[in-house]
């Protein structure tokens, strides 16, 4: 049987392919963005779990929004604008569909910028819509490409990560911030934020939401797979009524709900009173590994291959002039070193300046050394 | 923002909607889909959960086709056909979505039962599906009708529950089961054999899965709702490779992967000693229940009302000629008792013949009789 004509086009992803690979012994695994498998917060899970796992109305079927009591202490929690509605997601991707599912008629426009998430790509591919990239600088998108794409009134969303980007590790200065915003005030686009790496900040000063600027235009999308644990699957989305109401009908046909344990274990970890420390720990401990990655890159490799320095988050993004990324990939491979060509965040693979994407939270500072000096033998 | 144009035609669900005023105190409800409260299997996961929810790798991104030790134990526990693939959904609502999203371009041709389960109508909708209805007999589908419809060319696939069917528990007979799967093979249609309610058989012979005269033909979707508990949000389906491995790939954009620590509970769970004697205690207990019903509406409606005996399941479907069901669900509320209208499970409400879907498993044989003098209130 054929399959539906959408689905040709989806690209399957690298990342989840290179995952199993990356797992053979003796490979160091640069490639995806795993929290780090030595500091889950799995102590602070068990206080609580053999009378949570004897409530009979959390194995029960639930409301599709959500476990209230969860949704509840988000509220109390997360700077969450006094207009959006907040649900609980099958991980944050689960969020990013539904807007997809919910909101994209064939061909609608969509913005995101150049790198984006690959996830991201996929969803928009799926719902066939029309793909706009938009390079990002320094401090976040092209703003005059951006307001020109949005001027040509054929956009309907604009997804973004405006905090330590995947893959580029970017932050979006506060006057890009409050100028997008304004865009999407100006030109009544929705801005899908993404922010899963937002609380993995370990320097610089942190910096208010894009959609604090923009409440009525904008999505928040937050994951639990950074500071908790990815695979328990959960995130959660905020927004206006208007467009969370959409989303959570579309869920009701997509999984009903998502796990009602695993939202009562989330909601034990995230009230624990070591949760904040937790949270500390880790951010400590990714700057210490991105600090061994980008010192082991300096002395390592010719100037040739450069980086931007990031203040958080999970990426560095090598700028690699000269190679061809896939290749560049599969030789590290088989040096013992598993990466991401920078070519796979693109729509459109031949649009993209040769680099790589290496991930600094999933190994320690010795691994870090040892995986850039595989790397050093593919580069030079 | 304008929703999706496919989204306008979706119905929300009137059984998610009814579920919450169901709950109000004092009420008792024969709506839901519920496994009883009272039995749900939770001694059985006790004794492992402090050992699984210590396991790093657990909370760790997994493979989108689910935790292969519990794959590996599906593969040994359920007939599986030797051709068949596996995996892990969240929920077997997902596997419907799924399915829907990897194969149905707009306008295919779905066939469905009338009536049928309202999630499923939901997922062909949002898939603008053409929806096409064959009216359910006493032992499964109108052959006549069906083989007429896959005849004109224009059917893709077949979504049916062959098992004590939702919502009239009925049961195909084996002759039917070999008839429908003949008609697959010879038009090429795929056949959706939803079997959540397989196991709850209380009286009469199992028969064989229709996809067993179609493996290749045919996805069978398994729900752990019913036998386990719906809050963890997990079935699995199975299929031959070419029909499984594009949900796999839609399932990546839509959740990644469905939960592993649940999915490592559900294991415990399965292979515990006494899951098989939890199985035939809950078989026991519907049966008793189902007869409390069957008795109380015997008792006190007139014989105007009359309905099937069922042999599992959860559901009795009550004939209620002349009446308007969706009234006669209104009426019953304010007397203190919850069912659904018949007409919801229709794609057309207006096509359908006068019923109520009355569950039994979620209340007790006092509950039952008291639902049923409560009804009788508003029948007479």
């Amino acid at each position: 049987m054929q399959i539906a004509n959408h689905l040709k086009k989806m690209k399957p992803s690298y990342i989840r392919e290179i995952l199993s690979t990356a797992n053979t012994d003796g490979i160091i695994s640069l490639a995806g963005g795993l929290p780090a498998s030595s500091h889950l917060p799995i102590e602070l899970i068990q206080h609580n779990l053999s009378s949570t796992f004897r409530e009979p109305k959390l194995f029960q079927y639930g409301e599709t929004a959500g476990y209230l009591p969860l949704l509840e202490h988000l509220k109390q929690q997360y700077p969450v604008s006094d207009t959006h509605k907040s649900f609980i997601t099958t991980g944050s991707q689960q969020a990013l569909d539904l807007i997809a599912r919910a909101f994209l008629n064939t061909g609608d426009g969509v913005v995101v910028e150049a790198p984006s998430y690959l996830g991201a790509l996929q969803v928009f591919e799926l719902a066939q819509a029309n793909i706009i990239s938009i390079e990002q600088t320094k401090n976040g998108p092209d703003l005059n490409k951006l307001e020109t794409t949005f001027a040509s009134g054929k956009v309907k969303l604009f997804y973004a990560v405006p905090d330590f980007h995947n893959p580029t590790g970017a932050v979006w200065s506060l006057e890009t911030r409050q100028q997008v915003a304004e865009l999407c005030k100006i030109y009544n686009i929705a801005l899908m934020e993404d922010a899963p790496y937002r609380e993995l900040r370990f320097s610089g000063q942190d910096l208010p939401l894009v959609s604090s600027f923009c409440p009525q235009h904008s999505w928040v999308l937050r994951s639990f797979s950074k500071i908790a644990f990815p695979g328990i699957r959960l995130g959660f989305a905020t927004g206006p009524k208007d467009l969370i109401e959409p989303l959570i009908k579309v869920k009701q046909a997509a999984d009903l709900h998502s796990s009602i344990p695993m939202q009562a274990v989330l909601l034990d970890l995230l009230r624990h009173p070591s949760f904040n420390a937790h949270l500390k720990g880790l951010c400590e401990l990714y700057h210490e590994r991105y600090q061994a990655l980008a010192l082991a890159l300096s002395h390592s490799l010719s100037a040739d291959f450069s980086f931007e320095a990031v203040e958080g988050g999970m990426f560095l993004w090598l700028k690699t002039p000269g190679k061809k990324p896939i290749q560049l990939a599969q030789a590290a491979l088989k040096k013992g070193v598993a990466i991401v060509p920078g070519s796979v965040f693109y729509q459109h693979h031949s649009n993209s300046s040769p680099a790589i994407r290496l991930n600094f939270s999933n190994s320690d500072p010795k691994q870090l050394q040892e995986a850039v000096q595989r790397l050093a033998q593919v580069l030079c």
